[in-house]
């Protein structure tokens, strides 16, 4: 913990400098030294501003100084307004002057070949001994509202109206899609307290804003756009802080298709993972995942910590039946809940309402409550709020008439401001807010009023989903020991396990799978079936055989002794033909199980994310559906079983179509136990998979299973094949 | 045919009248008599205006008369702005004055009860006999943008831009909605050129509407609001007629959700069929479903006759590696596919782009492109335009620094005006479009210049399927007729037919069915066990036992004689006890049959649609991914391939998981011969099911049937239960 403080603690002069120095100011308008140091000038820095100059006496009215060394007080930031072959020499500067940050904007680095990675690893690596925090390079710089520090060349974010709501970070990998968002934001009402462009994050990376966003108090909702975390650790680090603090993350991750990802891979010098993977990790730690900008404007827009959704149930107050029903279908696309009401409530609303509106949700007051009606508003609020089955109000419509003199408006405003519901005003999608008068009001009084055009619906169920994560997840204690026995002798490098030795690896786990034995003859294999007892299943055992099936290979239900000398000698004869210099171990001979219930649990140690953990049902489920879902490691006893609930065919293990519902805590215990196993082997295990696991009403058995050792492992004295 | 064409030029008065008269017209401005008077003055109407008025001389600057009747010149249309109980009267003045059409909008009718909808069904009467064509009541009315017909008391109408793109026609079920569609089109560069209410559809539908303008020379693209169809056939005709004229019709329909269509069905006289069947109706005739305004508007703003998608292949050219991704998966998202780019067309690229651009799709130019390079732009385009892998060619930015007298733009408009291929300029989501001297030149010059915030992707993806369905539907001569036997002695009123009757149904229609017999001794059931062949299946033969494993009525894979009479023995007694008082009609006694792969064709007599026909795959598909598809009676043979192509797991029929592909062939016959069952007995038929039928490598067998005969239906003298 104490390291982490630090580590955000380092990151303040970026944000919170006293002072900054243009390496590279210049008088020169049209030049990036020049826009950088007007940007700064115009942004009213609360600091000293220090342009450096080889020759100018004064740039923009400013004094300037020939070189770092020259200011006669200390620097807290330098802004490199130069190209990439001046950073290195501008660095050895900054040591000089105890510079404690500096931003680079120049490319031509980790993005551009080679050379360039070679360039940004070792000036990263001068930053780190010298205690200069970095940022970018490969950037557009920075922007803090709260200090007037406008660090980057992007002069246009200076463009744009400044009277929005604060309390929202937001730090993004690519340059240009932040500035867009930034100034998108403040259109929309939202000014960011911080927007950093992080780009090819040769030292601060985009978790470290994250991180000190977690810390700073001013900051209510951390937002981002992200290509491939660098640093997953400390992004699930902070996530957890960031749980406890209430405060939600809300990143906007690309690279969803596979041309986005092939993209992302090319533009930054992340390794951008298997988006699902992502999407398994955003879930399992309560990050809220958003596909546009307008999902960043409008959740943090909605989000207010003392009004957080109770739960799904929404009711709609339109005066436009279409509006509403359009609504209505908005709301459950996005999973929420246009909730029936109550027999009291509509009887309650029917008091005051005339006939000829709708008292069924959506609740359809009428063109008359926009025009000559507008009480309706207030009479039907007044219903909802005491309604216990309703969690969320939305209203589609507000009167146009009501001004903050007006009396109904006022005891709207005083029955909104009662409730603990979220309420919601949500106009038309394409129009715009044009209630000047009562609009303001609403905001203030914890009514979130939001643009249609930035789909608030979709937001508001993003909302509702991070409330209830709130109140069940447990982040704490949550990781469970089991006993194991050393698998050393195991883990030949390079190798694909044969079935027989991942199973023993399993065994070694705890994990229950079927009696085996690897027999040399057909006498033995005779043997050992009567000892399993009839019928029993024979295979090859070697690691070159990993597609049994294919070498025809296999036998099942196979009944008597002479049935099993005839498999043991045709499995033989097969296996030598399909792969003539393959290491045969044997023929397994196994017990045939009864049917169950088949499960596949997989794992396999992602570049980004390590061990990651997959489970899907077996045969079409699987194949037909692709209906799997995945946790990363370490999975705690709830991952498990929300990564259970998670899959589409759920019903199944509860006993759907008449059947019994399966152990599925044999089937959880089975999930933790390869967890930890891939964790323990982290840097040798690459891939394991159980396929099939076979689930009965009671108990579990893995009857098949592969794994493969990684090839870079540590080569070990190894017993057998 | 005939009928048609009278019956959209009966229409013409109400969109194209000569002379209006104003029923109701008032001198009091915060009237509709007074607000409907000046919108018509307002919006330039080009035609006589004639205020009635019971007393007045004047009003808004034109001669008043006291009633109808004393206009001296002939009236083509009346606007009633007068309440519900002053209607009929109306209608009888207009009768007189030999009126062609009305609008009403006055609400009380058939949205506000009994009485209610009995005023409006005589009115609507009153009306056909007098040849009066009406439009409403419970409207807003209609606009024609091309006569200045504001027929409209929402005269914020007149609000909008003008200048925007002509030949899109807008009918709406929702007034306010339909209102603020016309609004935001006029806001993002649509004018359509009508816009039209159709409230209650007391006399004109929706489908009128669509109607006219597919015979309407101005109109390209066809747009609306729906909630329910009055005329699915007339829907129907004019959506056939429609793809003859490559005139796409693009319609919104709400109630997608269960509490949406609660409301439709509240909010208008529509019965709202169910949503999904929609989807089917919609999709087997080429009618565009779009979820929200800003679709209708952005369709309209892509379609162009000369330059419909050849496919789904895109390829995005962007400056900002960020926004290009988003796009990337964005695109992928809505089913368009961001093609790989072949080596030519990257290497032709490199000739001109620098190293740090990246060629491969989503092509990034980097910022360069946008400020110091804008002729990157160019470059690629020539490129794109030549590589045949290419379909679409999307740009996310564009240089903001080209102007009209700039080469390389002249240079740009004359590529892309010479090609073929689909060219968008897609903005940033959230922002406006800012490029006011390039703008109009690259629309003028059909290149789609959308805003982000109309989703122009999501329509692109739409515009492709559209296009595509041009390319392959079939809408002549697609109707097989199947010699069959009359089955009239099966249907009894009200009956749910045993599993022997409705598999007798079946087999009349020639759909091959499992062989059987229904038995009346144990000694009868060996005998006709005996004929089938062993193993047979036994079960209960019952109207009155439909679910016949419920009542332990039913016995698999009987191997012998003395099984089989142990089986007949149980099953009576079993059903007996089940049902004290069914009338058994014995034991069917039945192959059993090998395995094969089980489908669900069900078909269903829908109260908007009539029959309809649905598929899936039997078990889990249908139980727990409810994985089926729907089409809409009669089928072509193109429809009952592409119902079967519409399932999730189609996969399963053409063989997946290493098992043979079943008989397609047979599936669709079945398919076929279900349809013209439910259309030959539409009246008598109310549900059908077959499940499960069993399709083979080669050839299907029915295993089992269920069949509800309408209550409703002519009595027939019956044989048998």
């Amino acid at each position: 913990m104490t390291q982490n403080v630090e580590s955000y603690e380092s990151i303040r002069p970026l944000l919170y400098p006293e002072s900054v120095a243009i390496l590279g100011a210049s008088e020169n308008k049209y030049k990036i030294g020049n826009i950088q140091l007007q940007a700064l000038i115009d942004g009213k820095f609360q600091g000293e501003i220090y342009p450096i100059h080889p020759k100018a006496e004064q740039i923009a009215g400013l004094k300037s100084y020939p070189s770092l060394t020259d200011v006669p007080n200390s620097i807290d930031l330098v802004i490199f307004c130069v190209a990439y072959d001046q950073i290195k020499n501008g660095l050895i500067a900054c040591a000089e002057k105890k510079v404690k940050a500096a931003i680079i904007f120049a490319s031509g680095f980790s993005e551009a070949g080679e050379e360039g990675k070679k360039l940004q690893l070792e000036l990263a690596e001068y930053a780190k001994l010298n205690n200069i925090r970095l940022l970018g390079p490969n950037c557009v710089g920075l922007v803090n509202t709260s200090n007037g520090l406008i660090g980057t060349f992007s002069s246009s974010v200076l463009d744009v109206p400044m009277s929005g709501k604060r309390g929202v970070g937001y730090v993004s990998q690519s340059g240009a899609f932040g500035v867009l968002t930034y100034m998108a934001a403040a259109q929309y009402g939202i000014n960011f307290n911080y927007f950093i462009s992080s780009g090819n994050e040769m030292d601060t990376t985009m978790e470290d804003y994250i991180d000190y966003m977690v810390h700073d108090d001013e900051i209510e909702v951390i937002s981002g756009y992200i290509e491939g975390a660098k640093n997953p650790e400390k992004l699930k680090q902070a996530a957890h802080k960031a749980l406890e603090k209430k405060k939600p993350i809300v990143l906007m991750k690309t690279g969803r298709s596979d041309a986005g990802s092939r993209a992302a891979a090319s533009h930054t010098g992340a390794l951008a993972g298997s988006d699902k993977i992502y999407d398994a990790f955003f879930r399992q730690h309560g990050i809220i995942r958003v596909e546009d900008a307008e999902d960043v404007i409008a959740f943090s827009k909605l989000f207010n910590p003392n009004r957080l959704p109770k739960g799904k149930n929404t009711a709609i107050i339109t005066s436009s039946g279409g509006r509403g029903i359009n609504e209505a279908d908005r709301c459950e696309a996005y999973g929420l809940n246009i909730v029936r009401l109550s027999d009291e409530t509509m009887a309650e609303m029917r008091k005051t309402l005339p006939d000829y509106a709708s008292v069924t949700n959506p609740i359809d007051l009428t063109a008359a409550a926009s025009f000559t009606n507008p009480e309706f508003f207030l009479d039907t609020l007044k219903v909802l709020v005491n309604s216990p089955e309703v969690d969320n109000i939305l209203l589609t419509e507000f009167p146009h008439s009501w001004d903050e003199h007006n009396e109904y408006f006022k005891e709207f405003i005083t029955v909104a401001k009662n409730s603990e519901k979220f309420i919601g005003f949500f106009p038309f999608p394409l129009g715009e807010i044009t209630y000047p008068q009562t609009t303001p009001i609403l905001i203030e009084n914890e009514i979130a009023v939001v643009s249609g055009a930035l789909n608030p619906v979709r937001a508001l169920s993003q909302l509702v989903e991070y409330s209830q994560f709130l109140n069940t997840v447990q982040t704490d204690g949550m990781e469970e020991r089991y006993e194991h026995e050393n698998i050393d002798d195991l883990l030949t490098p390079g190798a694909v396990l044969s079935e027989s030795e991942a199973s023993e690896v399993l065994a070694r786990y705890g994990i229950p799978i079927t009696k085996r034995y690897v027999t040399l003859s057909a006498e033995e294999a005779v043997e050992r079936a009567l000892q399993i007892g009839f019928p029993v299943v024979l295979k090859i055992d070697s690691q070159q055989i990993p597609h049994k099936t294919e070498a025809d290979a296999i036998r099942l239900n196979v009944s008597s002794e002479e049935e099993v000398k005839e498999a043991f000698m045709e499995i033989m004869k097969n296996a030598r033909n399909y792969n003539p210099t393959a290491i045969l171990n044997g023929v397994s001979v196994q017990e045939m199980l009864p049917q169950g219930t088949e499960v596949i649990i997989g794992a396999k140690n992602d570049e980004v994310f390590g061990p990651v953990i997959m489970a899907g049902l077996g045969g079409i489920f699987v194949e037909v559906f692709k209906d799997i879902a995945f946790k990363i490691a370490p999975l705690s006893r709830q991952d498990a079983g929300t990564l259970l609930d998670e899959l589409q065919a759920k019903a199944i293990l509860d006993g759907a179509r008449g059947q019994v519902a399966v152990d599925k805590e044999a089937i959880i215990d089975v999930l933790l136990r390869v967890s930890q196993l891939m964790l323990d082997y982290r840097d040798q295990i690459k891939e394991l998979d159980i396929n099939p696991l076979i689930v009965y009403e009671n108990g579990i058995k893995a009857a098949d299973a592969m794994l493969v050792v990684t090839e870079e492992s540590i080569k070990k004295e190894l017993i057998g094949g």
